[in-house]
């Protein structure tokens, strides 16, 4: 436990101390059978994961993490061995991101879920998705659709083998938080609109589009694919476009920074992927031409898996 | 929103001005077929009853609840009307208890489940449970074990009509978290050991006794029940002793402070109900004489509704 933390586990609440600086508060869920199977992986990565989404919540504002809650929905025919695996990955993230877990709750279900409430620190300025304005350019972190890629071939749907499969489930099963990349971006002037993308490039970017009240053009040949995405897809983007779960970062910055630049100061590759615009289309353009888009992307209220 | 709410719902995170004072954590859950079915009372008390119970986290550590997030876990079959009603009733308690809902998520699931992840902050001294010390006298507030009655009455296990039914179920539907009592009783010098009452009075006393390492004796016949709890039960206290989800209070304070001014500090009745001793045990005293008691109560994990 941190110096922050006054009271763990074991009382009605934890207690925290005093916060100097603004903080951030988030919540997000894992629930069987709609974002995972237990057959997928290991439950010490799914306990990491649990925690995970959240960190990339803190790390698109530029936060610090502080202090996790976890709910535990337990079902039948899981034993303790499982959740001591599941709370050890768990707590070897948190451990890592300098996060305390100072509570919980458990209650009984029908299905596996994992609840986790996470409060942050603002570094700094805070990053939120309202402030993008018509000129600047739109980055990504890193690349974008092995997650998705990497759910299909857990579930059947592509096929991959050896090393390209094995990094491509990793990419969902065991996703980063770019908080380095967070906090970086958080100290850049004037501060960028960001954003974590959890639901598909073109949903959350519609999020800042929308908050923003601007439009964007996406030059969708700049959109960053890994080897391993290529090797199961080809040319296809539709993943990297909409595919969801990469928790990579979209930010959007006034013109004049190289990816070069970025990628030094946020330790992480950078593309930029297009521009924000005036009006409220987002146009994504590829080699064939030019095409309005109907923003979609992952939803995962749609469907099963 | 209050003025400590920077940013509301709509973000990677909600944003809230730096706190002043500690702040307070919990989470807590409540779960379709495992913590209420759906016939039972209207989405506003559901909905109501699920901030509720985490209020009384806070209530029972003295603080001041300031915001929250909410998880909800929506199964098929429940329209937007559900929801909407559902978040009215969420939405008036947290009105009444000056909490911001900053934010949320919302997934698939098979039940029904609410989560909400509460933020507190102390108002002064934060009441604990490791705090007890022999020669300190036990009181309770309120009535114990109508919750438990209204439950059973809900599932057909007992039976009641009338004006006794309507009291002892909205009882279990719709409790009251004890703020205001918990914010007078973190004004007493020395400072109170607490808990809140949500898994039935020998259980979470026991939590008390544990963490403070320290044993009680309990006197039966002062376990306050309510008209509509004799109506039913009679003589039997097995309820008002183990049942469940009274959400009441139990402080230990050291001895000289009568019912009576207690009762006017805290507005609400109290009730002397025995003494922290020396020891480990948890001996209940009634009119056959006296029981060292396996102390048991309401285990979600023990079994299905």
């Amino acid at each position: 436990m941190s110096r922050r933390t006054v009271l763990g586990p074991g009382d009605d609440c934890a207690i925290l101390a005093p916060s100097r600086s603004a903080q951030l508060f988030t919540i997000d869920s894992m629930v069987e059978d709609v974002h995972f199977r237990l057959g997928w992986g290991p439950p010490e990565k799914l306990g990491a994961k649990s925690l995970a989404v959240n960190l990339s919540d803190v790390a698109a504002m530029g936060g610090r993490p502080g202090a996790c809650v976890v709910n535990l929905a337990v079902r039948p025919g899981l034993g303790l061995g499982f959740f001591d695996r599941l709370y050890t990955g768990m707590r070897a993230l948190a451990r890592e991101a300098k996060v305390d877990i100072v509570g919980g709750n458990v209650t009984r279900a029908d299905k596996l879920a994992i609840t986790v409430a996470l409060l942050g620190e603002a570094s700094g300025a805070v990053m939120r998705r309202d402030t993008a304005r018509p000129g600047d350019e739109i980055f990504v972190t890193g690349t974008l659709g092995d997650s998705a890629v990497g759910l299909r071939i857990l579930v059947g749907k592509l096929k991959a083998a050896g090393k390209t499969r094995k990094v491509l489930v990793e990419r969902h099963l065991n996703p980063t938080a770019r908080l380095a990349a967070g906090l970086a971006l958080a100290r850049l002037r004037p501060h960028p609109a960001a954003i974590d993308i959890s639901d598909g490039l073109l949903q959350d970017l519609g999020h800042i589009l929308e908050r923003s009240r601007v439009g964007a053009e996406i030059d969708a040949a700049s959109v960053p694919v890994s080897a391993e995405y290529r090797a199961v897809m080809g040319d296809d983007l539709s993943l990297a476009l909409g595919g969801g779960e990469d928790y990579e970062l979209l930010f959007c910055l006034r013109p004049g920074r190289s990816e070069t630049e970025l990628a030094r100061r946020l330790r992480v590759p950078v593309r930029r992927i297009g521009t924000i615009v005036r009006g409220r289309r987002t146009v994504v353009r590829d080699s064939r031409g030019e095409a309005a888009l109907q923003v979609g992307g992952w939803d995962q209220l749609r469907g099963r898996l």
